[in-house]
């Protein structure tokens, strides 16, 4: 007899909150019927992704999320997006998130984004393919807008080096990478990534591409700028942990590169942006499909960050209502249904907190608590009380039953 | 744009409790309108300082309140009442906590206070200076009555002996300090201490003083016992862990060791005295004048221990109310407030127990959880949960605008 039942993570990103001046946060503000009537019929709780006034990067949380402890899995950003871009990586790459930015005569960067670059990037990514430093492949791919990931292939390569993006305030120059240990190694990465980001600015400066945006009055993209270095090793996919099938419905390249790197499948949804105006409903019946074919669907919501980054507590709002109506095209499924987020994102900070943030598991069987609000306060009266990230997902696995006894 | 932001610490040290006769803790007893109203508009939650079921020690509670986990930077009490009464140590100082006792003429321990000794210690201190035992430097200073602080300096100490203090009930023989490891180390210092206890009953029974007590029919201070012998060791402050200054207002010398040990300034307040004759209101303005200067100021309040020590219900509800008033000076400040306790002192048990405290936290974006009353039954329905001292230490770093991503 078989009692394997699937599930459905949704990760509403960034959407926990504080007290606004009203004393509420979004979610106790915004409209949301089916989530409350959802958290009515099952069980509520608070989470602390990575542990209490711990604040979760969007890489870190969302490998607790699916189960991988972060100090253990956790090895840069570079290669969740390399994946997430749908690149094929190598045990030992070293990969990097890239902006395409603009410097002046002088080398100093003025824009970090060039301008916003559109279109040209693919174009100009070629020219910067061939590279081979110091018996190191060099990779160069392209993404959307001005970003795109480098990547570092041969043998003795290490991740322990600095960005050579400046990051800070404009203009500032153009940062060189050093090694983070005493190691040959980083050394000698650093010294290649000196050596791709100088010969980038040589390549980039006389691209027809750059001479035509120049004439047109905007900024070229003479330069990549590298940052958050990673080293790729495979690791165990869900399925070999545990058995069961996944796949991963998201935007925003980040958690698709989560989501392989854990062996997941990438559903990809047209509409499905990453942004405020990502196509819910696209969304929501891409992930009942996948309910046919895997026993595990993730699903990533990422406009309710971006509302908060900016601030913007209407288009929080509005986001809070598309959750809602994901969370209506789902419930009637005969799943189990995690609805959470990944951390807070307070619109009065701009930026994650360590705010815990709340959870809702309904299903078969599952206990119903006195909660009927899904929101950071009434959560907190639920009956899961306070979990991590990595406990939630062994509180999933159980229910989908692929758990194991511990002893006998 | 700083979001940096500042914060009080308020330890009202002991105050949590059991259920009295009446079903009632003292907290909830006891008159304490700002407390209650702070806990109304603010967050709430319990706090097992140092984990579930463990009673925290006065040092070990303030140390991971102050961000520093035990089992890494505790390293025994004697460092932490020799910084607590000024002194200024060296690393591999090893440190004992003493008491001038008495003892009769067969040597055994007939009063560990030497009848509550009160003004003599200095000058006695004096006659046991410039001993120098096996190339090792003898520093003994007195601090409050009966109390205080023997230093050995020198190279190959270690803090792994016995006490020579007795505790036990008397008269008793003075202990003969053993090494606790089988190290080289630990036999020397041993031995070392032994000769500092038979030297100072030498010394300090001929000294004048001691004659003249005696002539006074009280009890001669003719020995020094030892104990809680620890080693010096510098660590990182909280300058440099998170880039914040910081001061402790105390009346006691050990909370103002655990303070100076993580770097914090002390600020001396006049009336400050660590027991339940405090100024409470020279504390609550000292700190608004620290807050000018510093970002985070811990306030650090006796009183409710002592007379939970005494099994003095009148006196604890007195200490509440007193806090009240503090609690009530600082409210209006623009800044986040916390307010909690080391640890629980049971008026029925006289001794520290590891029942959990309440912890409230108050300011801009707090969200507000539906407790009105700041005691431990309420408290446990708050939103905060149950913390660790470690964690709600992580919370207010990350509250402040200290605390950095996990990942990126």
């Amino acid at each position: 007899m078989s009692l394997e039942k699937k599930a459905i993570l949704v990760v509403a990103d960034g959407v926990g909150d504080r007290a606004l001046e009203s004393g509420k946060t979004p979610l106790q503000l915004a409209k949301k019927p089916t989530l409350d009537k959802l958290a009515k019929e099952g069980s509520t709780g608070l989470m602390s992704t990575l542990g209490r006034g711990i604040i979760p990067g969007s890489d870190t949380s969302h490998l607790a999320l699916l189960g991988y402890e972060p100090h253990l899995y956790y090895k840069g950003r570079g290669p969740l997006e390399a994946l997430g871009v749908g690149m094929e990586l190598k045990e030992g790459d070293v990969a990097f998130r890239c902006n395409f930015a603009t410097v002046d005569r002088s080398g100093r960067v003025i824009d970090r984004r060039a301008g916003r670059l559109w279109e040209e990037g693919k174009e100009l990514a070629k020219s910067l393919q061939g590279m081979r430093i110091e018996g190191i492949e060099v990779l160069f791919f392209s993404s959307t807008e001005h970003r795109g990931v480098l990547i570092l292939r041969g043998d003795g390569l290490s991740p322990a080096i600095s960005d050579t993006d400046p990051h800070s305030s404009l203009p500032a120059s153009v940062l060189e990478s050093v090694p983070q240990r005493e190691e040959k190694k980083a050394v000698k990465t650093a010294r290649i990534v000196n050596q791709v980001v100088e010969r980038s600015r040589g390549i980039l400066s006389s691209h027809p591409l750059n001479r035509k945006r120049e004439k047109e009055g905007k900024l070229p993209a003479n330069i990549i700028l590298t940052r958050g270095a990673g080293i790729y090793e495979k690791i165990p996919s869900l399925k070999e942990r545990y058995g069961f099938t996944s796949c991963c419905i998201a935007g925003a390249a980040l958690y698709k590169g989560v989501a392989r790197y854990v062996g997941m499948n990438i559903l990809e949804v047209p509409g499905a942006t990453g942004r405020l105006d990502t196509d819910i409903e696209a969304k929501g019946e891409a992930c009942q499909r996948a309910l046919k074919k895997f026993d595990f669907v993730f699903v990533h919501i990422k406009g309710a960050d971006n509302a908060s980054h900016d601030g913007n507590l209407k288009n929080k709002l509005l986001m809070i209502e598309k959750i809602d109506g994901l969370v209506g095209i789902l419930k009637d499924e005969d799943v189990y249904l995690i609805v959470t987020a990944d951390h807070s994102t307070p619109l009065s900070l701009g930026r994650h907190s360590s705010d815990p943030v709340p959870v809702m598991i309904c299903g078969e069987g599952i206990r119903q608590d006195d909660v009927s609000s899904f929101d950071e306060v009434s959560a907190s009266r639920g009956c899961l009380g306070h979990l991590t990230g990595i406990e939630l997902h062994r509180i999933m696995v159980d229910l989908m039953g692929f758990a194991h006894l511990v002893g006998s």
